[in-house]
């Protein structure tokens, strides 16, 4: 049986994701009409990555299937979210910058998007020294997309942290 | 003062170019959604290039600028929209999708996004007769987007054609 005291911890830290993972989400869809259009949703929220997802309706292309623009727009957006939701468990906050980014299409998607970053301990935790002893940070997360349970888009971006005045 | 059938051929290459621009804009609103959203116009349709353009306001993002994700999706556009362009300017059609790309986010882009590609013609010519001889050709493509007369945006995306069955 679990002792009081942690099921109280793990009851907060279960409360405090999933009120970071629909900040997040209103973020999205308050800040970015883009983000509105392509029906981007926080579908997983955790401290060690978030999932999300949009459908293929809105986003699809000429064949019929996922639209290159639509899937770098979702793999951006989780790259952003997933430090977004680090930095805010980490007690920080911060201006987020893409800088640059590479895309690989593998295959075609052909149902519903969903993208997955797990940024590692190692990267966020060296970001947060970074920022915390010269105001701004700057590390390489990657997002995949899967399709039919294969590697279909692999993202890699580069974002800049600034510390908030 | 220029010949008649001179006269008459420039005439002809201009309406030719003009039916391409309308068929592009209508090909990219009636069958990407994003495109829409984004409210992306092919504004110059020549045998070098093309230009296009899109308002901030649906693009824009948490900073009040341009959205990478917008971004990303003109530039895929646009060199994918020349690609098309020098196809039929050739007299041939193929199925184009995009590979992979590298984009560069130099400087914030805070109005109307404006995106050229102008294909050399050196490339178009090889892809032409890759497509011709094994009817597959694959090509890297070069967009950028300006800011305030400086660069803001460089993208390179590779793209492959596949000759219609």
């Amino acid at each position: 049986m679990i002792e009081q005291p942690l099921r109280r911890a793990i009851l907060r830290a279960v409360i405090e994701l999933d009120n970071l993972r629909a900040e997040l989400q209103s973020t999205w869809l308050r800040e970015i009409p883009l983000a509105t259009a392509i029906g981007i949703e926080v579908a997983a929220c955790g401290v060690g990555g978030i999932t999300s997802r949009a459908p293929l309706e809105p986003n699809s292309n000429v064949h019929g299937t996922a639209f290159a623009g639509s899937l770098f727009s979702v793999c951006v957006l989780t790259g952003w979210g997933a430090l977004w939701v680090a930095l805010r468990h980490a007690g920080r906050t911060g201006r987020i910058v893409v800088s640059g980014s590479r895309i690989r299409y593998r295959k075609p998607v052909g149902g519903e998007i969903v993208c997955r970053c797990a940024p590692a301990e190692v990267t966020v935790r060296a970001a947060l020294d970074q920022l915390h002893s010269t105001g701004r940070a700057k590390l390489s997360l990657t997002c995949t997309i899967d399709s039919e349970e294969q590697l279909a888009v692999t993202f890699e971006g580069t974002y800049v942290v600034l510390a908030k005045p």
